[in-house]
């Protein structure tokens, strides 16, 4: 999992605009999300796994709702990146209110193996992106590279 | 929303099992959520709006992965109650497990409008049920029965 | 299933440019699809059983694709149809080329049932409608009434 | 693409069954696909673009219900190679029942480009298997590589 984020490369001050709002989302930090990997073409968030976390008590799983609800936020902010080509003379205030109506428009799951972890990563890819709809790629792993997880998320970008 | 549940018509001990299940999903309580319908062929939940369930600061409305984490435990609690006939003459630790056995294979969940409102009441019905499978359709609208989003889930149920 | 283009419903000029336009595509030919319903928030199909539709030779039912494919125009005609109302204007060729821009971003389908029967009937129902994109949702059922498969589909509409 | 079954490598019988079979779906035979691809976790089909599987007589594309009718045949003869491992003492004509029962729970496609060529080619590769369920993801591309759609299909394989 690179995190090129800590690695000085982020020169782009809208990258960094997008990271704050996501690491701020008031959902993502009850999660315990952090950005961890953002690109223009793709992004990741990692988390630890906690108690209430769970959705599973008797085989201690992650909840599948935490699976769903990453991998969303996942495609959200990869979406997001895509789109920031056409951000570029906003101000900080007006990316802002432009990533407020990026919006997941549909979403498919697929639960591949049970969330068993303690540390967690997620990265989306863009398959598809225009002026009014991206598509994206997710995926979730553990600190073991295990593939628990996949998505494919729609979202409105324009 | 029947809120049969507290209308005394809830006899079957089973049904009070997987409510008590459900109820204590240390996920389904971080998010606030109450089985509040439950019967062999529908279920459902409601939660109240508060600021960590708020995904986009500029229009204080659901994060889309609350709105996904809902509608996927509210499919599994509707598989789950649909393939209890095969459960009659377990224990309640027995009913436990054989719950923590049941999981979404796959998800589709559309959004359909802003997350928007003050209490949120979520439906799911079985829309097939079989020895290993189940789908189930869902729903969730907030205080004035709009719909916000649907969702279709695969489940395994045996 | 209701028959209203055969009813002398049907005053819209532009309803019955878009059946033309799905009548004729050279797929739905080769499938035997006919419209059998066409509103403005609201369309179907029927076709009949042959042998060249089968997928299962053992179980002599409707090959899987042959339900997505229905499925797939179904949402397309009732994503048009929906969007029809901003073509008000346009000449019957200004529409044949606007529809040819409507396109299917995503689906989803449930197989319910075996594909077993006669004739067929499909409807699509519009879920959200903006300028951009129309979600549907879609249905097949053969002449008994069963309920064989459902879908979603996504379109770009603007 | 590789075409191995043209190299002399297809030394499983039950290889060859499952081709026959899939080879000799009607439907299949309607679209002209021909099993190009088949190994125990990966298969894939190849077509020629004719006019009857034009959707968009403006824009001279595949039809929607073309990719999808693919992308589900692709995904059921990769579940079936998967599930083979549990047919080995079969007969063929155990076999084919066997492959009879098997049968797509759901998909999702999402279409990524306008389907444009003169030759296809369609793969799909095992996410998950098990002794109820597979999951498997498909893909499209045309005989310059371009990817034209990517689905997801849940098939019932126990």
């Amino acid at each position: 999992m690179k995190t090129n984020l800590e690695s000085g490369k982020e020169v782009n001050p809208l990258l960094k605009t997008i990271r704050d709002v996501y690491d701020n989302l008031p959902f993502n930090r009850l999660l315990g999300l952090k950005v961890e990997l953002l690109e223009i073409d793709r992004a990741g968030f990692c988390f630890t796994m906690k108690n209430e976390l769970i959705g599973n008590t008797v085989h201690g799983i992650l909840h599948g709702g935490v699976i769903s609800a990453v991998l969303d936020t996942t495609g959200g902010i990869t979406a997001t990146a895509s789109a920031m080509e056409r951000m570029k003379d906003l101000s900080k205030d007006g990316v802002a209110k432009r990533i407020a109506r990026i919006g997941t428009i549909d979403m498919r799951v697929d639960y591949l193996r049970p969330g068993r972890g303690i540390q967690f990563h997620s990265t989306g890819t863009v398959m598809r992106t225009g002026r009014k709809v991206a598509v994206t790629r997710m995926e979730l792993k553990n600190e073991e590279n295990v593939l628990i997880a996949v998505g494919t998320g729609t979202y409105i970008v324009g």
